[in-house]
């Protein structure tokens, strides 16, 4: 958009996010970081023109006298916003919280109640921490969304009702849809948890969080978000794997996770040679080395019950 | 345990825990910590015992010598542990991660497919974290785990299948069920996200997280899960709400958050002065102000893509 | 300060902070959690009352005519704010990042090359995490900073040239003298070495960073800081012990730690049992225990050289 | 070393370090990922070999039999373990808490009050992250470590005191020199001062602290080590700067930095537009925003004085 912008000449990006919202923070940081030339005109904060248009109807009637014939909308019991990776509804009757989730009606798919009475088996291939195959068939990473929000819809998969915390500081309460999304982070979970190891893990967490609130913030550009990429990355490199689950209103139940050549998990089976495994006599000396510590802070007086 | 063996004169705790689970680490650190001056003793790591006894054929051959009649029990497709907040299961079929979570017969509840095909209302309120009140009625904490685990359990609620990485470093396999700890700490979820603003949310995660792992590990009377918990407190000091929720099929569904006093969400009703409320206006200068860290780092050349 | 505009009468603080620093944020916080029904009102970002004082020869003109005779103070090199624990000094000449930090005068104590050539010795006795005793003398928490300071100060300590991160997003530099702070943070730090342990110092890092980020961003009194707080008292309640120290020019010298009694430091001495002592036998038990996960990395192929 | 034992055939590396300390536990590890079929055997840690030599005693007169002529050596007051990077002091006298770090004769350089009386003048130019020119010569990695070394050893830099926590649980003392780590580590930090903005500093910190510790815990090559350098290496990217600093009886002075193009610190100079400064009537807005947040946590009851 702002390349566009700029190859037109234009020097402005004007916007008609709310001055309440997350997405007039992200138009605006967007624009100062792609483009710190440009400037960033909200007329939804410009104290100007919300005195002349405190309401939808001087607007209508603005328009009317410019010619234009527009219609404020019928009151709806919320609004929606969607992409390919979800959708929110959030605002109007969404906002007390004394009103439950179930009055949304869902876009991408069902509710438990009205998914089939009947478990769907849904199995997908990892490479590298990607999704490149769905139900046997080798998909583009379009398709793959498309599908997963398909089969995980129909699954009453990936409702969410949550208060979130803005960018500003207010809190905001949504109820979210995210069938695909739900469905191939579910499954790429366990390929995870067969390949990191308790120090990985303790390290792949925070940096998701820490991804997932930079994309929330509107700061996917800002060094920190390439930094934790990178490092997630690193994890993602071994992250291959076949997961196969079953599917039941609004359920995701394991069935199996296979060829995960990195995986940490030994069965102890032939495979693994004998010198290898586990010998409970080493325990001992683990838990004799243990104790020189826990002792200590026994000693110590550190333990207090 | 340990006052009771201290008591009777008792020097060595002596345990049944295999060489290569996270029971015996516990155990032993228990110990350890509380009553320093006495020893362990774990049969199973003994190299002489486990020369003498490489088999439960051997130990029902030498029990019967010493006049005990023993059965080796028969083969189960795996084993449980339970206690009052859940249960796992794990070992021998269940090893194989082509084995579905679904072989488990449970034990505390039913799979979601047995579940009532009917949406049973859950009402909760938690007096500063903890629950005092389950579908009107105040109760005791054992009293609340069990109603829990039991309204739970017959919707089929709090079942997980995982990986988990051993206190020792290896990963073993379970599925676990724990319907009352998963419905409790889900309405719980509803409070804290009402009380806890952004910075909050940042500290109150990683001690969470901490907590759990200190228990995993045997490490509860550990200072640091003391202070831990001291932080956890602080937060819980204001958790205090009435939650309720629609259970069907291992769905957990948000009907309504109530009595919250603490609670950082404004519906900006009438009780929220106007001038407290957000002035559209304002976002304005908070924009402004964010944009010029955004622009020096597009400036500094930090921005890439 | 609220508590005697309150019992004034006044709804309104009006503070002289610019727009461009910590202070007004600081000052904005503080007036809005402590007393949230009053207003505050700061002429620096007032956009009229900027138009009418752009400098301060406009302001000593208004002064005068007002009939007070101001002056606008002599160019100094720099500005310098200060309280018990420290003070900085910043703007002016010291805005380039080519002025050397010895342009700055100190305040509370000397340079490192103007403190004498001999090292003094200072002790310091501390009781659950705050300082009881300075040399030999009981002293209140105010004298014993003063004390700090001044033998700090004499000795070169505590100086630091830093680029912050301003609460407002921008970088500023400054050069800090906190003699007595730092003399006493380094002499707490050798008690904390001797009783954390590694999870403990894991916790209480983070935790310190967070109470320091949250006063530098005014927001002492937030839950937040509570519960960082909760946490680090539960470690201070073991920091105990007389350290000893030589302060030679800027120099913090190790003498001795004594008195330290939930240290977890054994010399190996004859008041701990053999029995409780580190076997190296069992070393090759916890060897090998942690050799099967790292062979498992090994076998995995997740280890590249 | 493993490639070459490889070459020649060698199927178990056997190593002469203790049971009590870290070395065996870098030895093993290092061994078990790089070489997972190669075993490990260390004689000390082996019950039968210390009932054969429970001291040197022992020892020089089992050599003397095999006609070896062999010295107990010297009783030293400290052991010295020695690398390019820096050197540690520890055990026997050192083990005492009451024993000064001053025993200790200096190698690599002289303590502070034996540095010469005048400020030293020294120049380094780092290049994403990495030192290219110092005192301003182009030199080699190693060279730079040499000099760094010769320079900072000369001045007193890099003594420290520690109680450091062990692999294996137990605390140990020692004196280290790293004149050349601390004096680099200081100039660069002053480029990442100037570099890093808040979310990306508390994103560096922490994959520092994991990177030096895994160093420690001898799991370089461990994923966990190479996702945290990946991040790492986002930021050094832009940790290009010239610093000067003066170095005087163990003090690191700032002079200046300059030549640092991804810098987030501005002078508010000429060549920063007006329209992109900070304007003090935007921190107006920016104020009231965050006062609405603030407010709530008062009007939430969650502020305690």
């Amino acid at each position: 958009l702002l390349a566009a912008m700029k190859a037109k000449g234009c020097s402005v990006l004007v916007h008609g996010a709310t001055g309440r919202g997350n997405d007039q923070m992200r138009f605006e940081r967007y624009t100062n970081v792609l483009a710190p030339e440009m400037k960033v005109y909200a007329p939804w904060r410009d104290p100007d023109l919300l005195k002349l248009f405190p309401g939808r109807l001087e607007m209508v009637e603005f328009l009317r006298k410019a010619g234009i014939e527009a219609f404020p909308g019928g009151k709806k019991r919320y609004s929606t916003d969607a992409n390919l990776a979800g959708l929110s509804h959030e605002a109007e009757d969404l906002e007390s919280l004394e009103t439950p989730a179930m009055i949304v009606t869902p876009t991408m798919g069902v509710w438990p109640a009205d998914a089939p009475d009947i478990e769907e088996i849904f199995e997908v291939r990892f490479e590298k921490g990607r999704t490149v195959e769905v139900n046997g068939e080798t998909l583009s990473p379009l398709d793959v969304m498309q599908m997963a929000n398909q089969i995980g819809g129909r699954n009453g998969i990936g409702f969410k009702n949550a208060l979130e915390n803005r960018i500003i500081g207010t809190k905001s309460r949504g109820v979210y849809e995210a069938p695909g999304m739900e469905l191939l982070s579910r499954c790429l979970e366990c390929v995870y948890q067969a390949t990191l190891d308790r120090r990985a893990l303790a390290l792949f967490k925070p940096l998701s969080s820490l991804v997932a609130n930079q994309i929330y913030d509107g700061r996917y550009y800002d060094p920190v978000t390439t930094a934790a990429m990178a490092g997630i990355n690193v994890f993602a490199h071994y992250a291959s794997g076949r997961v196969k689950v079953g599917l039941y209103k609004g359920n995701v139940l394991f069935h199996s996770l296979t060829e995960c050549p990195a995986s940490l998990y030994n069965e102890a089976d032939s495979s693994m040679e004998a010198s290898n495994g586990l010998n409970p006599v080493s325990s001992q000396g683990f838990a004799e080395i243990q104790s020189v510590e826990a002792r200590s802070l026994a000693f110590a007086g550190q333990i207090r019950w």
